[in-house]
């Protein structure tokens, strides 16, 4: 049986990871594997009522409970979902993971960023990305991506919006051999070649294997 | 405008600390003192919904999971009830806290203690009770007083039960400031004349003042 392998997609809204992350599930599903599509938080029986008190709460959460919730529904999503995947040979494709935690809590909100490590690391229990695509883009393509919903990013604001893309700057540049960084201003059609090309050296290099419909 | 203060009673199901607690309140409350009572878990509305899951979930829920909804019920409970009642300066009388987590998963179940104590201190933000009371009895007290609930403490198993008391007085020993034992094996009147001895001699160092009734 293939070895299973866990990709996670990070990056700001409208940067396109979840577009990209649809069409390399169509991608990789020709090609022969067995993939999962899958995103936190929710996408467990117990993370969809933790989703639930996250986003209906009409009371406001305190700063740590939500962390704590966040985690547990991680915990969750690890054990039940992603490690069984993974151990029965598949992709596990992941939009946004320990990566956004980082990027957005630590970066973006000024929490301690070795604290949330540390939480992270306890929350997915040894299990890391074989893969983490970083699509990067401006603030000026995020907001024409998003359209519609320019007003939610208006109201987090530009300077979250830098502190954050700055944050997964950085952690590219901790974790090269992990974390790809994929232009994401660029067309649609490019910036799928580009994510493509970076799975298919990572499945060739582990496996060596070749991967058709390339 | 008086101090509040941070009282946890700790100790096995069947050492009495939950009559001591209501009896130790009704005492504070009739000397004059505003008193909370509270447990965990869901004591706030958030952690009602936490503790719903917690509790009623039919599914097996990940040890890890679970961890953090506890985690995040603390979190909540500290900084929506706690917190706010001690600088009003009330007298909070909480039923189980942080020490019930290092003495139950950490000595009970084998989880890691110093991992353990960390989360903790994320969860509690810099809240340290003022007095811990900790109730130890024997297993052949506690199940006495279980009585009906017997089946349950037995299932979990006198192995067990020893594993937690032990965790609990090696707590103590580490912070004998804190943590006041008391011996629970004694009559219920005993018991509450020790209880209360402890209680006032904490608000008397503290306050310079004269506790009613005693």
């Amino acid at each position: 049986m293939a070895e299973g392998k866990f990709i996670t997609f990070e990056g700001a809204d409208g940067s396109g990871k979840t577009t990209q992350l649809k069409i390399i599930k169509e991608f990789l599903e020709n090609s022969g594997y067995k993939v999962v599509e899958t995103r936190e938080p929710g996408a467990t029986a117990i993370g969809e009522k933790i989703r639930e008190i996250l986003l209906h709460e009409t009371e406001k959460i305190s700063d740590n409970c939500e962390m704590f919730l966040f985690l547990a529904d991680r915990a969750e999503h690890i054990e039940r979902l992603i490690k069984p995947a993974i151990e029965c040979g598949k992709i596990v494709l992941c939009d946004r993971h320990t990566d956004s935690t980082i990027a957005y809590q630590g970066y973006g909100r000024g929490k301690n960023k070795e604290i949330l490590r540390k939480l992270n690391d306890i929350a997915v229990n040894g299990l890391i990305p074989d893969l983490t695509l970083l699509f990067d883009v401006t603030i000026e393509t995020a907001q024409n991506r998003v359209g519609k919903d320019k007003d939610r990013m208006e109201s987090a604001g530009r300077e979250f919006f830098e502190r954050v893309r700055n944050g997964y700057l950085e952690l590219q540049k901790e974790n090269p051999e992990r974390i790809k960084l994929i232009n994401a201003n660029n067309s649609i059609e490019t910036v799928t070649k580009d994510t493509k090309d970076i799975i298919i050296k990572m499945l060739e290099k582990d496996r060596r294997i070749n991967v058709s419909g390339v």
